[in-house]
């Protein structure tokens, strides 16, 4: 227990996101004061929502140039000056990408000790939260249903694909390139992948939905949702999770074509949603994805990189798609 | 009776609609066959949504050139060859623009006799329907809202006003000009309005619904979509009722900007609507307007046109937003 590392978010990018927007340094060891806890980062989760902080304020304020980059993480209490929590206690919190953190007790959220650390970000973690709680409350998932999903090969798009399948609904993935398309299929058990990097997104979703989609579930916006709302069919719905396309770069200058002309001739209904505004759907989300985990019906998809200082161009890495499912940290 | 007056599409427009698209001759009397009727056109419907029809299929098939030009119209039944239809019914079908048309009387609506016929379009009509199933059903107002209304003097946006602030809502519109600015205010009760035309939506926005909006019932999409979506509170909806902004002129290249991040972050839901689809809602909505309108709180504000010849630059006139209130030709 030296000194804490930590990665400052050195200046806010103008254009894409690079690594050399970080700088790795040392610090001493934060002090925790009454109410608080003194951390020890386990596992630090990557997530495109990281880049959208820099753009502005979101759920939360818009992050600074010169401060500790943000991010969620698994995290162990070493020591507890509130009467919640002991040393031992594993927690889940926004406490950033360093290897020790001071937070207030009052944002910590307790995490059960799970056999496997990891799970704590790929199953019980908000990427399968969010694609459970999008699908059933806000999406109205039905058997039956064709769903389409952006972003598939992502931490949310690959619990999407799976729990749609579960639910008894046709799965077609649109992710980039070959590989991932044929991983989606052959491994995940999507009926069907769409590479958008092959162009000709139209023509590919006429054949691989020839009946049309009936919930879109998008996570990247842009060119892709543009495409995906004239192959909706009447009265679909669109959950609005994510927007990756526009959040590396610029604002975007332009929303889809479709909106509002194909909304109305197909009484279609798009409606955003965050996670947290869902407690108990939550609940509920997190029991299924237990049991679907526990009987094999649901894997893990995992992407871990060892160490904090893996953690910037592992952001780069995965707002170019590089991933697979859950990208994450281990740091201690 | 002798003959037949009727306005023929001559092409369907590339640019944007002009009188001149349109031809006016003379035909021979249709005559009724088994299960159909005669009928003579009294007052004519003039809507955006005719414009809409010759882009492309939408809840009707695309309009040809070279026919008679669609639209729904108040007629009086001169001849039933159907037995639930007599000579001197009243009816509201998609007959054109003629003086005389022959129709299936499985299409034909009956309408009751009042004492004023324009009332039938008004009072009792799609528009005023139109806002009452879109502001309850689909918008779920709420009294204590604020709403806002785009292209507020026109025949929807005039009776979502005045419902909007029956329900208990504050009313802003969004109209063009600050001649129907002025009137929107202080002849049907707005509790403010907003001259698009005069630039700077956005601060114009934020100075008269400095609290946000929580219910955007819009008639235009474009640029003043792309706006008040950027001035929605947490949570809002917007309903997606006409996109005239697009209909007259070639396809739009591009959407709102706030598509899909806005709706993210502040969770909005957006979606499209069509009369039709909503049965029981528009009986409710009859006997709410009906009410009242006897009781003087809703005011029906009527455009009228008179003379078939003066539908085609009547509809021209309508797509420049030349109109307050509901536009209508009276050919007999």
């Amino acid at each position: 227990m030296a000194g804490n590392r930590r990665v400052i978010l050195a200046k806010l990018p103008t254009g894409k996101l690079a690594a050399s927007d970080f700088e790795l340094e040392e610090a001493p060891m934060p002090q925790p004061g009454p109410g608080q806890l003194l951390l020890r980062t386990r596992i630090l989760s990557l997530d495109p929502a990281n880049r959208a902080w820099m753009q502005g304020a979101t759920y939360r304020s818009k992050l600074e140039g010169g401060t500790v980059m943000a991010g969620l993480a698994v995290s162990e209490v070493l020591e507890s000056r509130d009467p919640g929590f002991v040393a031992g206690d594993l927690v889940e919190a926004d406490s950033g990408w360093q290897t020790y953190a001071v937070i207030d007790a009052a944002v910590a959220k307790k995490r059960p000790a799970v056999p496997q650390l990891t799970h704590l970000m790929s199953v019980y973690g908000t990427s399968p939260l969010t694609a459970h709680v999008g699908l059933f409350e806000i999406g109205d998932l039905k058997a039956g249903d064709t769903v389409v999903v952006t972003a598939a090969a992502g931490s949310v798009g690959t619990a999407v694909g799976q729990i749609a399948r579960i639910a008894g609904a046709r799965v077609v993935g649109i992710a980039g390139g070959p590989e991932k398309c044929r991983w989606l299929v052959e491994e995940l058990g999507f009926d069907a992948a769409i590479d958008y990097k092959a162009g000709g997104l139209g023509a590919q979703l006429r054949e691989a939905v020839p009946g049309g989609i009936d919930l879109l579930f998008d996570n990247v916006g842009g060119a892709v949702l543009d495409a995906c709302i004239f192959a909706m069919n009447e009265h679909g719905r669109i959950i609005c999770c994510g927007a990756v396309a526009s959040y590396d770069g610029d604002k975007p200058t332009a929303g889809p074509r479709g909106v509002p002309g194909v909304l109305i001739v197909r009484r279609l209904s798009m409606r955003g949603f965050i996670l947290y505004d869902h407690p108990e759907a939550t609940e509920r989300a997190m029991d299924d994805i237990r049991s679907w985990q526990a009987d094999g019906r649901f894997r893990a998809i995992e992407d871990v990189l060892e160490g904090l200082e893996a953690a910037p161009a592992g952001l780069v890495g995965l707002l170019a798609g590089e991933n697979r499912g859950k990208r994450m940290v281990r740091v201690s």
